[in-house]
């Protein structure tokens, strides 16, 4: 995995995933006691990053091959990126979903196409049942982070925050990156290194699934002691990838951990003064940037919000909350 | 007022305003039953399309009489515009604004720095309490929308629909805009005219306050009934302007006017499907998108989501609407 590798992405998504603006407002800035710049993944294509991963890999596949269709299993983001870029292309999509996943995000997936397998988080194994249906149907699988066109995908979205914090003059910065399996961290980070090495990546994640954060300060991979029952369902996986770790080890600063009322209140403040909509699990980095703002050093501050599909209802919640 | 003040504007406010981006969802394409493409100005500063002007009437002062300070009424957006811009330029901004107004307009107006003085929108006439104050203290009174070089700043709106539709592969269809005074909609048509001959601007408003659209129709400025009283509030102007009503009349197609409901369920849609939050009057034109269809024709459609600026118990109220 190298810088070259995510610029051949970049071009393949090129009038195919949207350039997302750099938001800020002097109201948050307030609250983070320094300057934030929020990059709105939410505004991508399906409502989050993962669809620059999931077109990077399906351009990426031999035509004969990605005829066949693909296959992918997600807790909804990445399934909603993998069917709309199989759309795009005019291939079936499959997509395995935990029978527990947000409504919002089975009826994007569906809606966009894809036939949605739904399967057991606490019981089933993901993988196994994913390897299965693929051999059957003659389906590539497309892994939701630790695949290195995927990351590659991902890490464009890095390319664009280089670019756009120069454009602001903000060239030495921490950068929270919402962080599940590590594809959009690692990709970013790779993106930074080579493009702005002023700017750091630091991990963001729901306290108790804090699996990246241990994983860095141990060295070695570790573990998530659950697999559900935490409100930013996007970002929790059993622990960091095998590709995406030592990339996050070698580049990555401390991460960080919020609570999940801290998430929802980053939501409030995130539609109250930036007009966007995130779903708690893209949240994290924006709430750990306003309310652990004593772990982050620096006059300026960048973060990510990496996704919007969130019931109304969990939204309606967060926007009653006294912030 | 023509394309040159328009391209001055334009040029004023490069790296000032942000060229917010034009959003689309397959899913709100079906419920339009065309091509939908969103031009998302609630991501603009402030949370709405007012800084545009705002910005643009400002740097168009003689900066010794700038220096003196401004001085605007609103119900809101335009007084966060007034706010922000004269921040950005250091000088002084007087603000009257209706007592009535949301919360969260008159909190983002105080939070920008400027001196809220609240009015009576029933029985108080604004205009003479704003000569009057701009009398006493040498105040320049920048009016919400009938004045050249804010007609002008939002006409850089319209210079970007022109580009980025184009991009899009877009070159005719109707643009729905949302209508108060007509600043942003003349500003838009005037700019279309000369970049984007094939889209048509046509105004959206809320029922019982629809006085462009009946305006248009009988060829001479119509007044609205009642003032206030409408969940649109940032839209609610008593008649169309003396600059902007020829130009509308000149350049635009007729106006679509609908219900607070709808209104408040194109909010729902706009963050389900957009991730962007849309206030009230700054949800008609994509409430008549959806839910006017057969007053609209061609394959492709494209509107204004204006603003942004609505308190957080009326966004929870849009999301618990069946739709």
């Amino acid at each position: 995995m190298d810088i070259t590798r995510i610029e051949a992405a970049a071009t393949r998504l090129q009038g195919h995933a949207r350039r997302t603006p750099l938001l800020s407002s002097p109201f948050l800035d307030e609250i983070a006691g320094r300057r934030l710049l929020v990059k709105a993944e939410c505004l991508q294509h399906t409502g989050s990053f993962k669809f620059r991963g999931a077109w990077s890999a399906l351009s990426a596949l031999d035509p004969d091959v990605r005829a066949k269709g693909v296959i992918a299993f997600s807790s909804g983001n990445h399934a909603q990126g993998i069917a709309a870029a199989a759309k795009g292309f005019g291939v079936p999509a499959v997509i395995i979903m935990p029978a527990d996943a947000p409504a919002a995000k089975v009826a994007g997936t569906k809606g966009l196409g894809a036939e949605v397998v739904p399967y057991d988080r606490e019981k089933e194994d993901r993988d196994a049942l994913g390897a299965k249906l693929a051999a059957e149907r003659g389906l590539t699988l497309i892994k939701p982070f630790d695949e290195p066109e995927v990351i590659a995908g991902q890490g464009s979205c890095g390319l664009e925050i280089a670019e756009q914090a120069a454009e602001e003059g903000v060239t030495e910065a921490d950068v929270l990156v919402c962080c599940g399996g590590g594809g959009l961290t690692s990709g970013i980070a790779l993106a930074l290194e080579a493009k702005a090495p002023g700017l750091r990546v630091r991990p963001a994640e729901p306290e108790g699934f804090d699996d990246v954060k241990r994983s860095l300060a141990a060295g070695t991979i570790q573990r998530n002691p659950a697999l559900g029952g935490n409100i930013c369902d996007a970002i929790v996986t059993p622990q960091p990838g095998n590709i995406t770790f030592p990339i996050m080890h070698r580049l990555c600063g401390p991460g960080l951990a919020v609570t999940e009322e801290e998430a929802l209140k980053a939501m409030q403040l995130a539609a109250r003064h930036l007009k966007i909509i995130a779903e708690p699990g893209g949240a994290v980095a924006l709430a750990a940037v306003l309310f652990r703002k004593d772990e982050i050093a620096g006059d300026a501050v960048i973060c990510t919000v990496s996704g919007g599909n969130v019931d109304p209802a969990i939204l309606a919640r967060a926007l009653a909350l006294e912030v």
